[in-house]
């Protein structure tokens, strides 16, 4: 955990946010600004920041991730129609927090990806 | 592996590609429609269509997708600049692909998500 992180900080309870699922590798919330009617962030609960030569740990955590993702997914109700997962990794990608986080974006068609 | 996947016979060689880089999990190879100076495909070597409830042993290889495109990103030089990871699911998503593949895109300010 990272004193200064806010997701460490929502991760913890130390911030209070309606967290939707909870397993030993992540937890998810909704984006405070979503751009799609489902817009979910899924979080590891280590304070990873990049995902550059992870380790076994973390590639176990990140495998994690993405399978919560999918079931949020659909226990959103867009299993079916689609979404679309994105990490932003760094200022090109337009990474905004520095602790790792996995959107999950559906509910419209999303078009191309920028 | 799919008698009629595009990305299968890629992946078989069945269809001569130009493979940058391969191992027990997954391959990758350029975009053939780029839409940044770095675009790549990281692949799946096993005809996984859909993220959905993901087997321990799909959540392995997914783990090892995700590594393999940090360390690509960094040999193509954007992986302190910056990137984004994507995956499209199902319509919505813009999957234009049944087998499932991760977008690496880097090389320019991406801004917003799609």
């Amino acid at each position: 955990m990272s004193d200064d992180c806010i997701l460490c900080k929502i991760g913890s309870g130390e911030v209070e946010s309606d967290v939707l699922y909870r397993d030993e590798s992540c937890f998810a919330v909704r984006d405070i600004a979503p751009i799609a009617p489902v817009h979910l962030l899924v979080i590891p609960n280590r304070h990873v920041t990049r995902l550059s030569d992870p380790s076994a740990e973390t590639r176990s955590v990140l495998g994690d991730m993405l399978a919560a993702a999918s079931r949020l997914a659909a226990e959103e109700g867009v299993g079916s129609s689609g979404y679309r997962l994105t990490i932003n990794q760094g200022e090109n990608g337009g990474q905004t927090l520095e602790h790792l986080h996995l959107h999950v974006i559906g509910g419209k068609p999303l078009g191309r990806m920028g």
